[in-house]
Protein backbone atom coordinates (compact mmCIF):
# COMPACT_ATOMS: atom_id res chain seq x y z
CA UNK A 1 0.00 0.00 0.00
CA UNK A 2 1.67 3.56 -0.95
CA UNK A 3 0.58 5.88 1.68
CA UNK A 4 1.66 9.24 1.00
CA UNK A 5 2.04 10.90 4.50
CA UNK A 6 4.67 9.64 6.33
CA UNK A 7 2.66 9.92 9.79
CA UNK A 8 -0.39 8.14 8.87
CA UNK A 9 1.94 5.53 7.69
CA UNK A 10 4.12 4.89 11.01
CA UNK A 11 0.42 4.71 13.12
CA UNK A 12 -0.56 2.13 10.39
CA UNK A 13 2.45 0.52 11.35
CA UNK A 14 1.48 0.22 15.06
CA UNK A 15 -2.06 -0.12 14.66
CA UNK A 16 -1.37 -3.11 12.53
CA UNK A 17 0.61 -4.86 14.87
CA UNK A 18 -2.53 -5.63 17.05
CA UNK A 19 -3.93 -9.05 16.89
CA UNK A 20 -6.02 -9.72 14.05
CA UNK A 21 -6.07 -5.88 12.57
CA UNK A 22 -4.21 -5.57 8.97
CA UNK A 23 -3.16 -3.06 7.25
CA UNK A 24 -6.61 -2.10 6.04
CA UNK A 25 -8.50 -2.59 9.08
CA UNK A 26 -5.47 -0.23 10.31
CA UNK A 27 -5.69 2.56 7.84
CA UNK A 28 -9.44 2.85 8.27
CA UNK A 29 -9.13 2.95 11.93
CA UNK A 30 -6.49 5.68 11.44
CA UNK A 31 -8.34 7.53 8.84
CA UNK A 32 -11.37 7.77 11.23
CA UNK A 33 -9.00 9.24 14.08
CA UNK A 34 -7.86 11.93 11.96
CA UNK A 35 -11.47 12.81 10.87
CA UNK A 36 -13.00 12.52 14.55
CA UNK A 37 -11.80 15.76 17.37
CA UNK A 38 -8.46 15.42 18.03
CA UNK A 39 -9.39 14.77 22.13
CA UNK A 40 -10.60 11.11 20.33
CA UNK A 41 -7.00 10.65 19.82
CA UNK A 42 -5.43 12.23 22.73
CA UNK A 43 -7.91 10.18 24.73
CA UNK A 44 -6.86 6.40 23.54
CA UNK A 45 -3.55 7.92 23.45
CA UNK A 46 -3.07 8.64 26.81
CA UNK A 47 -5.63 5.72 28.41
CA UNK A 48 -2.87 2.88 26.75
CA UNK A 49 -0.03 4.71 27.80
CA UNK A 50 -0.96 5.21 31.68
CA UNK A 51 -2.56 1.42 31.76
CA UNK A 52 1.01 0.17 30.39
CA UNK A 53 2.89 2.55 32.81
CA UNK A 54 0.63 1.69 35.77
CA UNK A 55 -0.87 -1.59 35.62
CA UNK A 56 0.96 -4.43 37.94
CA UNK A 57 0.29 -7.71 38.89
CA UNK A 58 -1.71 -8.39 42.57
CA UNK A 59 0.87 -9.76 44.74
CA UNK A 60 -1.49 -12.33 46.15
CA UNK A 61 -3.54 -13.99 43.16
CA UNK A 62 -1.22 -12.63 40.52
CA UNK A 63 -4.30 -10.73 38.92
CA UNK A 64 -3.83 -7.73 37.31
CA UNK A 65 -4.38 -4.77 38.65
CA UNK A 66 -3.89 -1.08 39.23
CA UNK A 67 -2.47 -1.21 43.08
CA UNK A 68 -0.02 -3.95 44.56
CA UNK A 69 -3.20 -5.92 46.27
CA UNK A 70 -6.10 -5.68 44.00
CA UNK A 71 -9.82 -5.09 45.04
CA UNK A 72 -10.79 -8.51 45.19
CA UNK A 73 -8.02 -9.72 47.45
CA UNK A 74 -7.95 -6.07 49.73
CA UNK A 75 -12.00 -6.53 50.20
CA UNK A 76 -11.91 -8.24 53.53
CA UNK A 77 -15.64 -8.49 54.51
CA UNK A 78 -17.52 -9.00 51.48
CA UNK A 79 -15.57 -12.12 49.50
CA UNK A 80 -15.01 -15.27 51.21
CA UNK A 81 -11.03 -15.64 51.70
CA UNK A 82 -11.33 -19.19 52.84
CA UNK A 83 -12.05 -20.20 49.23
CA UNK A 84 -9.45 -20.00 46.18
CA UNK A 85 -10.46 -20.32 42.47
CA UNK A 86 -7.83 -20.96 40.33
CA UNK A 87 -7.47 -19.64 37.00
CA UNK A 88 -5.53 -19.77 33.59
CA UNK A 89 -5.54 -15.90 33.37
CA UNK A 90 -7.26 -12.47 34.14
CA UNK A 91 -10.07 -12.95 31.36
CA UNK A 92 -11.11 -15.68 33.60
CA UNK A 93 -11.12 -14.13 36.69
CA UNK A 94 -13.67 -11.47 34.36
CA UNK A 95 -16.03 -14.28 33.30
CA UNK A 96 -16.19 -15.88 36.78
CA UNK A 97 -16.83 -12.28 38.32
CA UNK A 98 -19.68 -11.38 35.84
CA UNK A 99 -21.85 -14.67 37.05
CA UNK A 100 -22.12 -12.91 40.28
CA UNK A 101 -21.73 -16.41 41.94
CA UNK A 102 -18.54 -16.72 43.49
CA UNK A 103 -17.66 -14.60 46.19
CA UNK A 104 -13.91 -16.59 47.47
CA UNK A 105 -11.00 -14.97 45.93
CA UNK A 106 -8.49 -15.91 43.22
CA UNK A 107 -5.59 -17.28 42.23
CA UNK A 108 -4.04 -16.73 38.60
CA UNK A 109 -1.53 -19.48 36.85
CA UNK A 110 -0.97 -17.01 34.59
CA UNK A 111 -1.00 -20.17 31.67
CA UNK A 112 -1.01 -23.82 32.07
CA UNK A 113 1.52 -26.85 32.09
CA UNK A 114 2.28 -27.53 28.04
CA UNK A 115 5.66 -28.94 27.66
CA UNK A 116 5.05 -28.11 23.36
CA UNK A 117 4.81 -24.43 24.43
CA UNK A 118 8.35 -24.80 27.28
CA UNK A 119 5.93 -23.84 29.90
CA UNK A 120 6.57 -25.96 33.68
CA UNK A 121 5.40 -25.44 36.68
CA UNK A 122 8.31 -23.03 37.53
CA UNK A 123 6.59 -20.63 34.96
CA UNK A 124 3.44 -20.48 36.72
CA UNK A 125 2.44 -19.34 39.86
CA UNK A 126 1.89 -22.15 41.36
CA UNK A 127 5.26 -22.07 44.39
CA UNK A 128 3.10 -19.07 45.12
CA UNK A 129 -0.24 -20.57 45.23
CA UNK A 130 1.63 -23.44 47.65
CA UNK A 131 2.89 -20.74 49.58
CA UNK A 132 -0.88 -19.43 50.14
CA UNK A 133 -2.23 -22.33 51.20
CA UNK A 134 0.47 -23.57 53.48
CA UNK A 135 -0.88 -20.05 55.89
CA UNK A 136 -3.54 -22.63 56.81
CA UNK A 137 -6.15 -19.82 56.29
CA UNK A 138 -7.70 -21.71 53.03
CA UNK A 139 -10.05 -24.27 53.20
CA UNK A 140 -10.61 -25.14 49.53
CA UNK A 141 -9.46 -24.92 46.35
CA UNK A 142 -11.64 -25.01 43.52
CA UNK A 143 -9.82 -25.79 40.17
CA UNK A 144 -11.42 -23.80 37.33
CA UNK A 145 -9.50 -24.61 34.23
CA UNK A 146 -9.90 -25.54 30.44
CA UNK A 147 -10.85 -28.96 29.81
CA UNK A 148 -7.88 -29.50 27.50
CA UNK A 149 -4.64 -31.82 27.34
CA UNK A 150 -2.69 -28.80 29.21
CA UNK A 151 -5.81 -27.55 31.60
CA UNK A 152 -6.11 -31.47 32.63
CA UNK A 153 -2.84 -32.32 33.21
CA UNK A 154 -2.17 -28.89 35.25
CA UNK A 155 -5.50 -29.57 37.23
CA UNK A 156 -3.88 -33.04 37.93
CA UNK A 157 -0.60 -31.71 38.84
CA UNK A 158 -2.38 -28.57 41.21
CA UNK A 159 -4.36 -31.26 42.94
CA UNK A 160 -1.61 -33.64 43.90
CA UNK A 161 0.55 -31.19 45.20
CA UNK A 162 -2.36 -29.39 47.24
CA UNK A 163 -3.56 -32.44 49.02
CA UNK A 164 0.23 -33.09 50.71
CA UNK A 165 -0.84 -29.81 52.55
CA UNK A 166 -4.72 -31.03 53.57
CA UNK A 167 -6.75 -28.81 52.05
CA UNK A 168 -9.73 -29.70 50.17
CA UNK A 169 -9.53 -29.16 45.73
CA UNK A 170 -12.75 -29.63 43.82
CA UNK A 171 -13.53 -28.49 40.38
CA UNK A 172 -15.79 -26.80 38.34
CA UNK A 173 -18.86 -29.16 36.77
CA UNK A 174 -18.69 -30.30 33.41
CA UNK A 175 -21.37 -32.01 31.53
CA UNK A 176 -24.44 -29.94 28.95
CA UNK A 177 -24.55 -26.37 29.11
CA UNK A 178 -28.28 -24.82 30.39
CA UNK A 179 -30.12 -24.51 27.51
CA UNK A 180 -27.87 -27.13 25.51
CA UNK A 181 -29.82 -29.69 23.62
CA UNK A 182 -28.81 -33.32 23.81
CA UNK A 183 -28.33 -34.27 20.36
CA UNK A 184 -26.24 -31.91 19.34
CA UNK A 185 -23.40 -32.48 22.13
CA UNK A 186 -20.09 -33.76 21.74
CA UNK A 187 -20.37 -37.88 23.06
CA UNK A 188 -17.16 -36.77 25.25
CA UNK A 189 -19.00 -34.31 27.33
CA UNK A 190 -22.71 -35.68 27.05
CA UNK A 191 -21.03 -39.69 28.47
CA UNK A 192 -18.88 -37.89 31.03
CA UNK A 193 -22.52 -36.22 32.37
CA UNK A 194 -23.44 -39.18 32.23
CA UNK A 195 -21.00 -40.94 34.60
CA UNK A 196 -20.42 -37.71 36.73
CA UNK A 197 -24.78 -37.52 37.10
CA UNK A 198 -25.70 -35.64 39.92
CA UNK A 199 -28.94 -37.27 42.69
CA UNK A 200 -31.72 -35.19 42.43
CA UNK A 201 -33.19 -34.14 45.84
CA UNK A 202 -36.80 -34.88 46.17
CA UNK B 1 -18.56 -6.37 31.11
CA UNK B 2 -17.24 -6.24 34.91
CA UNK B 3 -13.39 -5.51 34.36
CA UNK B 4 -11.75 -5.41 38.12
CA UNK B 5 -8.76 -2.64 37.27
CA UNK B 6 -10.14 1.08 36.36
CA UNK B 7 -7.39 1.64 33.97
CA UNK B 8 -8.05 -1.60 32.20
CA UNK B 9 -11.54 -0.66 31.80
CA UNK B 10 -10.60 3.34 30.80
CA UNK B 11 -8.33 1.43 28.15
CA UNK B 12 -10.94 -0.38 27.03
CA UNK B 13 -13.59 2.44 26.83
CA UNK B 14 -11.26 4.38 24.69
CA UNK B 15 -10.33 1.33 22.38
CA UNK B 16 -14.47 0.28 21.97
CA UNK B 17 -14.77 3.84 20.17
CA UNK B 18 -13.08 2.99 17.27
CA UNK B 19 -15.38 2.17 14.40
CA UNK B 20 -16.13 -1.91 14.37
CA UNK B 21 -14.36 -2.35 17.87
CA UNK B 22 -16.73 -3.85 20.25
CA UNK B 23 -16.02 -3.99 24.23
CA UNK B 24 -14.81 -7.68 24.14
CA UNK B 25 -12.39 -7.22 20.38
CA UNK B 26 -11.32 -3.50 22.84
CA UNK B 27 -10.69 -5.99 25.78
CA UNK B 28 -8.55 -8.60 23.87
CA UNK B 29 -6.55 -6.13 22.18
CA UNK B 30 -5.89 -4.41 25.52
CA UNK B 31 -4.78 -7.55 27.38
CA UNK B 32 -2.20 -8.15 24.47
CA UNK B 33 -0.29 -5.10 24.62
CA UNK B 34 -0.09 -5.92 28.50
CA UNK B 35 1.24 -9.17 27.34
CA UNK B 36 3.47 -7.35 25.30
CA UNK B 37 6.52 -5.90 25.95
CA UNK B 38 6.01 -1.93 27.06
CA UNK B 39 7.90 -0.78 24.26
CA UNK B 40 5.00 -1.74 21.93
CA UNK B 41 2.11 0.08 23.74
CA UNK B 42 4.45 3.21 24.06
CA UNK B 43 5.22 3.08 20.09
CA UNK B 44 1.33 2.82 19.26
CA UNK B 45 0.63 5.77 21.39
CA UNK B 46 3.12 8.00 20.41
CA UNK B 47 2.35 6.95 16.96
CA UNK B 48 -1.24 8.12 17.24
CA UNK B 49 -0.81 11.02 19.01
CA UNK B 50 1.91 12.18 16.84
CA UNK B 51 -0.19 11.57 13.99
CA UNK B 52 -3.04 13.78 15.45
CA UNK B 53 -0.23 16.76 16.55
CA UNK B 54 0.98 16.74 13.19
CA UNK B 55 -1.19 15.69 10.38
CA UNK B 56 -2.09 18.86 8.15
CA UNK B 57 -4.09 19.19 4.72
CA UNK B 58 -1.98 19.98 1.76
CA UNK B 59 -2.94 24.07 0.99
CA UNK B 60 -2.74 23.04 -2.39
CA UNK B 61 -5.07 20.35 -2.91
CA UNK B 62 -6.45 19.52 0.53
CA UNK B 63 -5.11 15.48 0.61
CA UNK B 64 -3.95 14.90 4.47
CA UNK B 65 -0.12 15.83 4.66
CA UNK B 66 2.81 16.05 6.92
CA UNK B 67 3.79 19.52 5.61
CA UNK B 68 2.07 22.60 4.44
CA UNK B 69 2.29 21.54 1.00
CA UNK B 70 2.20 17.35 0.48
CA UNK B 71 4.62 15.40 -1.24
CA UNK B 72 2.49 14.88 -4.74
CA UNK B 73 2.15 18.64 -5.04
CA UNK B 74 5.70 19.99 -4.17
CA UNK B 75 7.22 17.25 -6.82
CA UNK B 76 7.41 19.66 -9.46
CA UNK B 77 9.65 17.77 -12.00
CA UNK B 78 7.82 13.89 -12.03
CA UNK B 79 4.46 15.17 -11.83
CA UNK B 80 2.35 16.85 -14.25
CA UNK B 81 0.86 19.97 -12.81
CA UNK B 82 -1.20 20.42 -16.43
CA UNK B 83 -3.79 17.24 -14.60
CA UNK B 84 -5.68 17.52 -12.12
CA UNK B 85 -7.47 14.50 -10.76
CA UNK B 86 -10.73 15.17 -8.35
CA UNK B 87 -11.12 12.84 -5.80
CA UNK B 88 -13.73 12.36 -2.59
CA UNK B 89 -10.89 11.84 -0.68
CA UNK B 90 -7.30 10.70 0.54
CA UNK B 91 -8.29 6.86 0.20
CA UNK B 92 -9.47 8.08 -3.59
CA UNK B 93 -5.46 9.69 -3.64
CA UNK B 94 -4.00 6.31 -2.07
CA UNK B 95 -6.12 3.91 -4.25
CA UNK B 96 -5.04 5.89 -7.78
CA UNK B 97 -1.53 6.26 -6.34
CA UNK B 98 -1.17 2.55 -5.84
CA UNK B 99 -2.27 1.81 -9.53
CA UNK B 100 0.98 3.42 -10.72
CA UNK B 101 -0.80 4.64 -13.78
CA UNK B 102 -1.29 8.57 -13.10
CA UNK B 103 1.24 11.12 -12.94
CA UNK B 104 -0.97 14.00 -12.62
CA UNK B 105 -1.69 15.89 -9.26
CA UNK B 106 -4.74 15.85 -7.29
CA UNK B 107 -7.57 17.94 -5.94
CA UNK B 108 -9.19 16.44 -3.07
CA UNK B 109 -12.98 17.71 -2.01
CA UNK B 110 -13.43 16.38 1.26
CA UNK B 111 -16.84 14.83 0.24
CA UNK B 112 -19.64 15.04 -2.27
CA UNK B 113 -22.76 16.96 -2.65
CA UNK B 114 -25.36 15.42 -0.32
CA UNK B 115 -28.07 17.29 0.55
CA UNK B 116 -29.66 14.61 2.72
CA UNK B 117 -26.56 15.13 4.94
CA UNK B 118 -27.03 18.72 4.74
CA UNK B 119 -23.33 18.95 2.29
CA UNK B 120 -23.34 21.34 -0.30
CA UNK B 121 -20.73 22.55 -2.26
CA UNK B 122 -19.46 25.29 0.47
CA UNK B 123 -18.80 22.68 2.72
CA UNK B 124 -16.47 21.44 0.15
CA UNK B 125 -13.36 22.43 -1.45
CA UNK B 126 -14.88 23.31 -4.68
CA UNK B 127 -14.12 27.39 -4.29
CA UNK B 128 -10.51 26.53 -3.73
CA UNK B 129 -10.66 24.42 -6.49
CA UNK B 130 -11.97 27.15 -9.36
CA UNK B 131 -9.61 29.11 -7.82
CA UNK B 132 -6.46 26.60 -8.66
CA UNK B 133 -8.06 26.46 -12.18
CA UNK B 134 -8.43 30.32 -12.93
CA UNK B 135 -4.71 30.79 -13.01
CA UNK B 136 -4.75 29.03 -16.43
CA UNK B 137 -2.25 26.53 -15.86
CA UNK B 138 -4.35 23.58 -15.42
CA UNK B 139 -5.49 22.20 -19.19
CA UNK B 140 -7.40 18.92 -17.93
CA UNK B 141 -9.87 18.08 -14.97
CA UNK B 142 -10.39 14.40 -14.47
CA UNK B 143 -13.34 13.82 -12.40
CA UNK B 144 -13.00 10.44 -10.03
CA UNK B 145 -16.03 10.31 -8.26
CA UNK B 146 -18.08 7.48 -6.98
CA UNK B 147 -21.01 6.64 -9.36
CA UNK B 148 -23.73 7.21 -6.48
CA UNK B 149 -26.47 9.96 -6.74
CA UNK B 150 -24.01 12.19 -4.47
CA UNK B 151 -21.35 11.13 -6.69
CA UNK B 152 -23.01 11.96 -10.23
CA UNK B 153 -24.32 15.26 -8.77
CA UNK B 154 -21.07 16.75 -7.69
CA UNK B 155 -19.37 15.27 -11.51
CA UNK B 156 -22.29 17.31 -12.88
CA UNK B 157 -22.44 20.88 -10.76
CA UNK B 158 -18.47 20.51 -11.01
CA UNK B 159 -18.46 19.99 -14.86
CA UNK B 160 -20.51 23.29 -15.17
CA UNK B 161 -18.59 25.35 -13.39
CA UNK B 162 -15.22 24.05 -14.91
CA UNK B 163 -16.49 24.59 -18.02
CA UNK B 164 -16.89 28.01 -17.83
CA UNK B 165 -13.37 28.59 -17.23
CA UNK B 166 -12.37 26.87 -20.36
CA UNK B 167 -10.83 23.68 -18.71
CA UNK B 168 -11.46 20.03 -20.28
CA UNK B 169 -13.33 18.11 -18.02
CA UNK B 170 -13.29 14.38 -18.37
CA UNK B 171 -14.64 11.65 -15.91
CA UNK B 172 -12.82 7.94 -15.53
CA UNK B 173 -14.18 5.03 -17.87
CA UNK B 174 -17.08 3.28 -16.25
CA UNK B 175 -18.23 -0.37 -17.63
CA UNK B 176 -17.38 -4.09 -16.73
CA UNK B 177 -14.30 -4.18 -14.30
CA UNK B 178 -11.14 -6.52 -15.96
CA UNK B 179 -11.44 -10.29 -15.06
CA UNK B 180 -15.46 -9.45 -14.48
CA UNK B 181 -17.47 -11.71 -16.07
CA UNK B 182 -20.49 -10.39 -18.26
CA UNK B 183 -22.65 -12.44 -16.97
CA UNK B 184 -22.75 -11.78 -13.67
CA UNK B 185 -22.27 -8.00 -14.57
CA UNK B 186 -25.51 -5.29 -13.05
CA UNK B 187 -27.68 -4.71 -16.11
CA UNK B 188 -27.10 -1.28 -15.29
CA UNK B 189 -23.47 -0.87 -16.16
CA UNK B 190 -23.28 -3.67 -18.91
CA UNK B 191 -26.17 -1.00 -20.62
CA UNK B 192 -24.43 1.75 -20.01
CA UNK B 193 -20.63 -0.17 -21.04
CA UNK B 194 -22.32 -0.97 -24.68
CA UNK B 195 -23.94 2.77 -25.24
CA UNK B 196 -20.17 4.02 -24.07
CA UNK B 197 -18.34 1.52 -26.48
CA UNK B 198 -15.24 2.51 -27.42
CA UNK B 199 -14.13 1.72 -30.98
CA UNK B 200 -10.89 -0.46 -31.66
CA UNK B 201 -7.80 0.67 -33.66
CA UNK B 202 -6.80 -1.75 -36.33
Amino acid sequence: MNIPSKLIEDAVEEVSKLPGIGKKTALRLVLHLIKQDAKATYGLSDALKNLRENITHCTVCHNLSDHSVCSICENKHSRDHKTVCVVEDVRDVMAIENTMQYRGVYHVLGGVISPMNRIGPDQLTIESLLQRLSSGEIEEVILALSTTMEGDTTAFYLSKKIKTLGVKVTAIARGIPLGGELEYADEITLGRSIITRTLLEA
